[in-house]
C-alpha cells in the first residue's frame, strides 16, 4: 500500500457500481483522502471479485480488496437470525439489514489496520441502510468519521453522475442502467425501482433473478428434509452440510420452484413507508421450517411468548441496532430456547408455495399417548372438569359483577318490576 | 313443547350425529331431563336442517330447533375476528374457537325461554371445547348447570355408543364411521383422525373437502379485489355484499385454487400438543388480505404493536375466554385501530398459493412523494444524519461503556502495555 | 391586534422568562416577524397572569394572552392519564409531556385565527419539550414552520442573554438566575440544576416548593379517601369536585406530609440519560390511588396485560407522541377497562409515605365467599386436583424430555450403566 | 432409618406445626405409609430447628431432618429474583413462590434417596402453594405420587384437627392458635387472617413482627450503602457479605424503620383474589435500589423491555412454574443484561419509606458530558432538528392523513363551501 504520509485515510464500502466508483475519484478530489476501498461479499455474486479489486485500483485507491465474508456471515449473523426467526413485520427476512453489521465489522476492522479515520458508505439519504452503517460504525469505534456523499454532493442524477465519471476518468458503464436498484446477499435479494412505486401495480415479471414465475415452475412437486441441532440448519436431504453450502443448495430448490416472493409496504426506519419486493427462496424456506420445528420443540407458552421476542430482535435488527444491549439479551433469550430445537422437517415446494409435511425431533413434546383418542391414550379426563372451572373462574366472577351475567340479572330484575 | 310438569329440563347442543343422538336418549334415561334438542346452522352444511329437529323430536325430545345462526356469526363474530387478524399462534384461524361462544349463546337463551336448568354438550374430555362451551355458559348465566356425558358416561368406544343406541332406539348410522372428527363452520374447517397422530406424516388426501389439491388446481391463476370499509369486507371484484355471502362466496374461490389447507401442531388449552389439518380457503384469504391493507393504513408501530394485540386476542378467545374483560378491551383497541382501514386489496390465487398483487385506500399512509427516489421526492434527506445521530447516541454510549468499542479500547490498551 | 400589512406572524409560547422575553424581540429583529406571545396557564402559578401579557406587548408583541387551560387539561388530559396510570419507566407521572400537547394545541389554534405561518418555542436542543413541541406542531398543522431560537442564535449562557436583552430593551431580571430549571403545572414540578447532574448526590434541600420535609412534615398521619368513577377521580374524602379542584386539594394533602419526591435516571427520547429530580405530590398520589382500585375491579389476566399498555402508552406520550394512531387505540383500550373502575381509596400519608388501607367497590372482583377460608366460603377445593394437573401438564411434559426429569433419568441410566 | 420392609414411603414437607403434625400421623394410619418428614430451614426462624425433627420421630416418622436450605435459597433462587425484580403483579416480591421449588427440590432428592414413592404437603386447596408444589413436583420427578391430605381429609376446622390429634397421640399446642397463618421466609412473611378478609380495613398493628410501626420507628434517617456485582448483592455499608447474612442485616435495618409492608389485593393461580398482607423489609430494600442501578446501566430500550421481561418471569414463577422452558429463558435474558449492572446504590430509611439519593457505577450509561447543560457539553444539538423531522415523520403522515390535521383540512374545506 503506498500511501502518502500526510494524507489522512477513507475506507470506503466499494461494491463496484457507478455510485462508489464515482467515490472513489470524488473522496481524492473533494476530500483529499487517501482511499481504501473494500468489497464484502456476502453472497451477492458467485463469480470472482478481483475486477473489483483492480477496477478501484486503477481510479487511484491506494489498497482495495474484496473479502469473502460468506462463511462469517452464515455463522454468525444467519444461525443467529434463523433462531429468532427475524422476519421485520413478519414478512422481510432482513436481508440487508443483516450483511450490513457484518460488513462494517470489517470495514472498521481495516480502518484499525489501515490507520483510517473515515468509513465511506454509499447508501441514500433516505433509506435503511445509512442508519444500520453508521448505527455499526458507531457502536464498533464512536471516534471514526463518516462520509456519506450521496447525502452531501451534489449529482442528484445518474445523468450527474455519469457527466462526473466522464469528467473525472471514472469508467462509465456501457450497458443502461438497469431500472431498479437492488441488494442481493445469500439471504435473498431487494428490489426497488420506479414501477414498484404504485402499491396497486404488480411487480414486473422481468425483476425476478433467483426465483422461477410459479407458472412455469415444475410440474411435479419435491420435497426437502431439512435436518437443525439446536435451531440451526445442519443437514439437507440427510447429507450434512455448512450452513453456507447448505443455504446455497436451499436457494436453489426452493428458487426452481418459484418459492419465496414477496410484494409489501413496509415502514422504513426513517418514518416512511415503501413499497418493496423481495426474492428470499432459502432464507423463508429455512425460517418456516424453523418455526414447525419450533411447534414440536418449545412449549405453548414459550412458543408464544417467543413470538412476541421474535418480533422485537427483528424490529430492533431493521433499526440498525445489531450492535446494541437490547439485541444481545434476545439473543440470549432465543439461544437459551433453541437447546432442543433439534429434529427434522420435511417439506414441499410446489409451483411457488412451500408446505411443511412433517416434523420430528427426539426432544419432542408432542405426546402420542397425550394426543391420541385411540389405544395408549394416557390423558386423564377427569382432572377436566375442575381445570376448566378454575381456568375460568376469573371470568365468570368479573361475568356476575360487571359481564353479560350482571346484564342479564339488571334485565331479569328490570322484568320483575315490569310485571309487578 | 309437551314438557313434562314436574321434570328438570336441559339444553342440548345437538347435532345429529351419533354421540349427540345418543345423549337425546341418555338424558331422558340416566339423568331422567326433558331435552330441548337445539342445533346451531354456522355454516357446517348448506343444505335444510330440518332433518336434525325431527330425529330429536322422534327420540323424544319434547322441542327442537336448528337454528340459522349464519348472519350473527358472520356479523357479530368473524368480523371482530378479521378486526384482530385472528390466528392462534400466528396460523389457524380459531374456527371451532369463534362459533362455540355464539352457539353458547343461543343455548343460554333458550334455557331461558324454557326454564331448563342445564345445559349439555357433546365435547371430549380432552378438547378445547369443553373449555369454550363451559367457560360460555358460565359466563352467561352462571346458575346453569352443565353436564358433559362424554367425560361421565362409559360409553368408551364407537362400538360401545352403537349398541347401546341399538339397545335404546336411537337410529345408528347405516355407513360405516369417517375415520376422522371434524367441526366445520363458515370459517373453515377442522379435520382430526388416527392418521393425523404421527406428525411426521403427510395427510392422506381424501380428507379435504373444501379444497382442491393444488396438483389440479386450474392452470390459470384467478385474481380478485377485495373491498374492505373500517376493516371489514363489504365487497367482492367491485360488487358490494353483505359478510356472509361474501365468505361463502371467498370459500368457493380460494377452495377452488386449492388455497387454505394448513397442517399444524398445535397448543391446546388442557396442555397438550396435538396435530391438526384445517382447510380455511375463505378465512386465510380474508385475513391475509386484511393485514395486507393494514400495512397500508396503519402506521408502523401500530402495526407492530397491533400484532402483538392480535396475539392476545386469539390466544384469549382460543382460550374459551370470548366472554371475559380482556377480550372486550382488545376489541376495544382493534375497533379504533379500524376506522381508517378502508380500501381494496387484489391477490392472485394459484396452484395451492395466494399472493397478494396490490392494495390502495383513500387513506393510505404510503406516501408517494415522501417514497419516490424520482420526481416529485419531498423527503428532506438533510434531517437524515442528525436522526441517525440521536437514534443511535443510546447505543453507542452503550458500546463505548459496555459493548465493543469498550472492548476494542482495553485491546488497544493492553496491546500498548505489550508493546512496551 | 395592529400588526404589520405584509409581515408574516408567529405565535410564541411564551413563559414570561428571560429564554422567552429575549424571543419576543429576537423574532421582530432577526426573523422580521409580528409576535404573537401566548402563555398557556396550566397551572404552573396560582396567581394572576396579566403581567405576562403586559410584558410582552410591552416589548412589541402585536398580541398577547394569558389562557387558563388548566380545567381542559384536568378534563382531557389528565383523566386519560390517570386512566392508563400514566407513569414513564414505571416512575415519572409524565407532567410535562402531558402540558406539551395541550399548549400547542391552542398554539395552533391562534396560528390559525392569526393567519400566523410560524410558531416558536423556547426549548433547548437537547431535551424533551422540543420534540413534544414539535410533534404536536406536525401533527396538528403539518403546513406551520417552527421556530426553535435556542437552537439557532448564538447567545449560549445566561449572560450573553443578559447582555443582548439589555443592549434591546428587554427587562432584565434583578435577582440572581435560580441555578436550576423548572417547569410546573397542575400535575407536579420538575427540577432540573448543576447540583443534579451528579447522581450520587441526594438532590440540595432547598429546590422543593410543593413538599414538605419528610422530616419536618406532621407527627399524625392523614387519612383522605377518594372516590372514583369509570376510573376518574370525582370525590375528596366524600366531597364531589371536579378534577382540576381535587388535584389541587391533593397537592396540598400530599405535599405537606412531604408526599411525591422523585430522583431518578431517566432516558430522554434524544437518547441520553439525564438526572431528574420531580415534585408530584398529586399525581402520584391519585395514581396510586387508582391502581389499588384497579386491583379490585380488574381481573387477573386484564390488570397484568393492561399494566404492559399502560408502559407503552407512557413510552408514547413521553416521546411526544400525544397526536398519534398508536395512542388513540390504548386510549381506547384504557377506556374499555375504566368501565367499572368506580369505588373508593383510602390512603394515609405520613411523613414522605402514602399506604393504601382501604378499597372498596360495587364491581369489586374480590369476592368474599370464595375468599374467605372461614363460614361462608364457597370455593371447590374439590376442583384443585384437575386444575394443578392440567395446569402443570405442559411443563411437566417438557420436563419429560428435555428438562430436569429428563436430566434426572439420563443420570438414573447412567448410575446403572456404572453399577452394571 | 428404620422402615418397614413391605410399606411404602412417604417424604412429608414438615413444618412442625398442628397441620403437618397430624399428618405425620394420618398417613401412617390412613395410607399405611412411613413417614419421612423433611423440614427445610428458609430463614423463617433464627432458632434451632432439631425439636423438629425430635417431633416427628416421636410420632413414628421413620426419618427426620431439618436441612439448612438458606445459602442455597439466597445463591440459586434469590440472586435469581433480584435480576428480575421479581414482584408479582408489580408489587410482591413472591416469597412462598420462591422457596417451594427450593423445598421441592430437596423433597424429591430425599424420595430418590430413600426410595419413597410419594411426596405429601400441608397446603389447602385454594391456595397458589398446592400449585407451586404439585408443578415442581411433576417437574422433577413426574413418576412421584402426591398426597395433599388437607384436600382429601374430612378435618375441616382447627377443632376437628385438635380431637383428631388428641385421639391419635399428636402434641397438641397449649398456647390458642394464633388468628392468621403464615409464610416466612429470608425473602418475607406472609400474613392471612380473617381481618384482612374486608378490603376497605386497614391491617391491624399487632400482625407485624419483621417491620416497626413507621409512627414509632427512629426519628434519625438512617443510610445505607447496597454494592452489587453482575446484578447481585455483594456489599452493605462497604462490607463485602455472602448474600444470605446481607439479606438478613438489611431486612433488620429495614424493619427497623418501618419499610417493607404491604397491603394488596392479589390474583392467585387459581382464579380467585384474595387480599394479602406482607412483610418485606430486606427485599423490597434490595430489589428497589437493584431496579435504581438499573436505570444507570441499562439503556432505555433494554430498560423498558426488561419491565416487560421482569413480569413474565413473576407471573410464571408466582403461577408456580419455575422449573419451566419459559423461565429458563426469561432467566438468560435477565443474567444477560447484568454483565455490567455493577455499582453502588445509596439509600434512606426514614419512618416507613425508603429513598434512593445516589447511584454510580463504572458502567454507567449516565454521561456528564452529554447530560449537563454547563461546561463539557459534548451533545450536539444540532443534530436534534434533524432527528425531531423523521422521528415524527409517521406521525405527522398520519395525521394529515387519518388524524387531526386530516380533520381540520376537512373543515376549512366545509368552511369555505359556506362561505360562497
Amino acid at each position: 500500500m503506498a500511501a502518502e504520509k500526510n494524507k489522512e485515510k477513507v475506507v470506503l464500502a466499494y461494491s463496484g457500481g457507478l455510485d462508489t466508483s464515482v467515490m472513489v475519484k470524488w473522496l481524492q478530489l473533494e476530500k483529499n483522502l487517501d482511499v481504501v476501498a473494500i468489497c464484502g461479499n456476502v453472497g451477492q455474486d458467485a463469480q470472482d471479485l478481483t475486477w473489483i479489486e483492480k477496477k478501484a485500483l486503477g481510479m487511484g485507491a491506494v489498497y482495495s480488496k474484496a473479502l469473502d465474508m460468506r462463511s462469517e456471515y452464515a455463522e454468525d449473523f444467519l444461525t443467529k437470525a434463523i433462531a429468532a426467526n427475524g422476519m421485520y413485520e413478519d414478512t422481510y427476512p432482513l436481508l440487508s439489514a443483516l450483511s450490513r453489521p457484518l460488513i462494517v465489522k470489517h470495514l472498521v476492522d481495516i480502518a484499525h489496520e489501515t490507520g483510517a479515520s473515515y468509513i465511506c458508505h454509499g447508501c441514500t439519504g433516505k433509506g435503511n441502510d445509512q442508519v444500520r452503517f453508521e448505527s455499526s460504525i458507531h457502536a464498533l469505534d464512536p471516534e471514526l468519521k463518516i462520509l456519506a456523499p450521496v447525502r452531501e454532493w451534489d449529482l442528484h442524477t445518474r445523468e450527474d453522475e455519469m457527466e462526473w465519471a466522464k469528467q473525472h476518468g471514472v469508467p462509465v458503464p456501457t450497458t443502461a442502467a438497469k431500472p431498479y436498484s437492488l441488494d442481493e446477499n445469500l439471504w435473498g435479494r431487494a428490489i426497488e425501482c420506479g414501477a414498484l412505486e404504485d402499491p396497486w401495480k404488480e411487480a414486473p415479471a422481468d425483476i425476478y433473478t433467483l426465483t422461477a414465475d410459479p407458472m412455469s415452475a415444475p410440474d411435479e412437486p419435491e420435497e426437502v428434509v431439512l435436518g437443525f441441532e439446536q435451531g440451526k440448519p445442519v443437514s439437507l436431504n440427510g447429507k450434512k452440510m455448512d450452513l453456507l453450502s447448505l443455504i446455497i443448495k436451499m436457494n436453489k430448490i426452493a428458487g426452481k420452484h418459484g418459492y419465496g416472493r414477496l410484494d409489501m409496504i413496509e415502514d422504513r426506519v426513517v418514518g416512511i413507508k415503501s413499497h418493496e419486493v423481495y426474492e428470499c427462496p432459502g432464507s423463508l424456506a429455512i425460517i418456516n421450517m424453523h418455526k414447525a420445528l419450533e411447534t414440536m420443540c418449545l412449549d405453548g407458552v414459550t412458543l408464544q411468548y417467543k413470538h412476541m421476542i421474535d418480533q422485537q430482535w427483528a424490529t430492533t435488527v431493521y433499526n440498525g441496532l445489531w450492535y446494541s444491549q437490547l439485541k444481545q439479551a434476545l439473543d440470549a433469550f432465543c439461544a437459551d430456547t433453541q437447546k432442543f430445537v433439534t429434529g427434522q422437517v420435511k417439506a414441499k415446494f410446489y409451483k411457488g408455495s412451500m408446505t411443511v409435511t412433517g416434523r420430528k425431533s427426539a426432544y419432542s413434546l408432542y405426546d402420542y399417548s397425550l394426543a391420541t383418542y385411540g389405544e395408549g391414550d394416557t390423558f386423564d379426563r377427569s382432572a377436566s372438569k375442575g381445570f376448566i372451572e378454575l381456568h375460568t373462574l376469573a371470568a365468570t366472577t368479573w361475568s356476575k359483577t360487571q359481564g353479560p351475567a350482571a346484564e342479564y340479572e339488571l334485565q331479569k330484575q328490570s322484568e320483575n318490576v315490569h310485571v309487578a
